[in-house]
């Protein structure tokens, strides 16, 4: 763990280092994921089947053996224990109502010129959803991926999970019950998302990839970018907590910990104003962390990429949230609004001392598919914007083109293109 | 000129064909890119110097020849013929006034569960607009680029430009001081989408960069991408008319044109259901072309790309253009809403026998910025959402916690991930 005090002469440089620091590996999948998207777009099934052998472990020989049918997610539905369900139930049910309030509106009208002007947004025709396989197969982010796209009007929606040795979470399954998924296919990896995007003899391709995965599964999606639409490039989660010292410090060192336990490459940050309970918060991360079953993972990513900032004010955090643009980003004070306003870039913003962000992760209903990385200064979460898309339209009478056409000519014919010009100046009698 | 027939035999297969014709250049560009790319990262103004030099002829050295200032632009904007001016502000003015009502909703509200959600738009900080040296600088593109940021509220635009030889299009410096772009350099191709992204010594980064260009500047935003935020990844223009024989074939002919005119890999697409029609437009399109001074691209866009299918009824159409996914596509006929409900997927739609193309071009006010190569399945056009991002924010108090924060607890253990659970059991006083 890092600890930075705002005041030390060093502090500037040192900070700019943590902005700079993407966590993100380098790593040369860059090759292997084009030779292997290149397998899947030339050899289709028998592609997938060899390469699901050799990374899963999943033999595809038979066909049986390809697809989870829906009748098996509907029975590891009703198999789920009563409060799970319940708890899953008021996921879905409180997401789903915070994305359908973000239904964008169609336009339609006519000004002043007599040009008749609008859009019109239509949910894509098919959205795949990468769901990955073992200890991170979390039902969670099927919801917060498949809700939104049901409520964009995807009719069609796919997904793709790695079965390794042929093993299935029942939780995943319930949850694309409970979210309305229409086909599941037992593939994974890069070779999983090309198969999303070209087609293969099995699977129809889909227009919009999205969904979690390792660095093989994000690099897939990069380069099929363009190809097809996909939510975002991703990496390592992060937390940035500010506190004051009111805090109870195992409330914030959970916190903390909530991030780290993510991932060795998470990132959690304090700022505080207050040396002492900066103390107190690293001591309680070091008690927590003895008893956590996840300590492995999160105590790497605690010692490694964990930073306590010390301010003089509270009023510094801002310009610092600012600069870090960070994924999440918890104001645990009296009055969070405040600082909020100052906060201009982050992925989403909790409030309050009572509101940890891992309540985001399942209930709240806002997605927790995040920017990262800095993202947050050019990216937004994921919603149902998403999965749809726009048409814009434009339609002039005779009295509308008289009036708008001769700018239209004058500028196509200043730019060297006269046949643009000639499409307006013919119906203008010209 | 390709001829189909929708009655043909062969013709399922031959559109087929058609629409997965990506005209697309595979060049081996990505390696060169990335190149550039990694010389600007590294060594910066003097990678951006001897780049400069080497390509575009034009000397980086002295420290005065690195800008255009913003002078220039007004200098350029005053001495405008008057005619043009006002063809220019009134394609800005209603630019502008199509893109206000654009701006998205923020939201805030309490649900039934006591849980405050909501979610911020802001505009980015900074935006790069790349604008081509050259025949292709149009200063229409820049409008249809700067005016959005702008009305996102970007507060530093910044322009890249190649000025080959030294010489730039005045037109394009009038654009500017019109949109209120803030800052111009003059550099082009791949090294400056690297300088926008990155920044060098004497070029702050941006956060997001759009904006046309040649294939070199088109891979550079697709490598980019995740670093800063782009507009799309786009091909060369296309245009679907779809027409009976009601039209005038002159006028049809040059909206036909007026997408060949911009590139020899361009498309133009007639679909009607009169063969005779089919046969005067292709005649009209021959005779227009001997007068047109883009002969020369245009006539190889028409003769390589060119397709005209016949339709025993223009029923038929909206299936071939929703498999075609157009950027543009012209619904020539008497009542063109019909058919325009059933397109499911165009970048924009030209309604009626008075709306060629070409007016969408320059003054119509929606975005001329639009997806291509079948991307409408799932990309819009250009919009204020593109210089835009959302925070999401969610707060709770006690009662809040406890009316949801349970299911979370469920969840997060079923998950495996204990440090969640405990944040929030922590604060529910488990």
């Amino acid at each position: 763990m890092l600890r930075l005090n705002s005041r030390d002469p060093g502090f500037d440089k040192a900070f700019q280092r943590l902005v700079r620091d993407r966590r993100e590996s380098d790593d040369d999948v860059a090759r292997d994921v084009s030779l292997i998207l290149e397998q899947v777009r030339n050899r289709g099934d028998a592609a997938l089947a060899e390469l699901t052998q050799r990374f899963d472990g999943h033999s595809l020989a038979d066909d049986a053996n390809w697809r989870i049918e829906l009748a098996d997610c509907r029975e590891a539905y009703d198999n789920l224990n009563p409060e799970l369900r319940a708890a899953l139930e008021l996921a879905a049910q409180r997401i789903r109502s915070y994305h359908e309030a973000q239904l964008p509106e169609d336009r339609d009208y006519t000004d002043a010129a007599g040009v008749r002007l609008g859009a019109k947004w239509r949910g894509v025709d098919a959205a795949g959803l990468y769901v990955p396989g073992g200890r991170a197969a979390y039902p969670s982010s099927l919801l917060m991926n498949a809700i939104p796209a049901k409520v964009a009007g995807v009719e069609r929606l796919v997904v793709v999970t790695p079965t390794p040795k042929g093993k299935i979470n029942p939780l995943v399954l319930a949850a694309a019950h409970i979210a309305g998924v229409d086909e599941i296919w037992r593939i994974g990896g890069a070779q999983a998302v090309g198969a999303l995007a070209y087609g293969t003899q099995r699977i129809r391709p889909v227009d919009v990839v999205t969904g979690p995965g390792n660095a093989w599964v994000a690099e897939a999606k990069r380069q099929l970018y363009g190809v097809v639409g996909i939510d975002m490039v991703a990496g390592p989660s992060e937390i940035l907590v500010i506190a004051d010292g009111q805090n109870d410090p195992d409330w914030i060192a959970a916190d903390l910990l909530s991030q780290a336990e993510h991932d060795p490459a998470a990132q959690s940050i304090l700022i505080t104003d207050d040396p002492l309970f900066a103390d107190t918060v690293a001591d309680r991360v070091g008690v927590e962390l003895a008893l956590l079953q996840t300590a492995r993972v999160a105590s790497e990513s605690w010692n490694t990429h964990g930073v306590i900032i010390e301010v003089a004010s509270l009023d510094e955090a801002p310009a610092l949230a600012n600069a870090l643009a960070a994924e999440h980003v918890e104001i645990a004070v009296d009055d969070p609004q405040v600082l909020a306003d100052a906060i201009r870039h982050a992925g989403s913003i909790f409030l309050g001392r009572m509101t940890p962000e891992a309540v985001g992760d399942y209930v709240a209903g806002p997605n927790h598919v995040l920017p990262t990385g800095r993202r947050a200064r050019f990216a937004s979460g994921l919603s149902v914007l998403d999965f749809m898309k726009r048409t814009s339209f434009i339609q002039l009478d005779e009295s509308a083109l008289h009036a708008i056409g001769p700018a239209a000519v004058a500028l196509a014919e200043a730019e060297g293109l006269p046949a643009h010009a000639r499409s307006v100046a013919v119906r203008l009698g010209q």
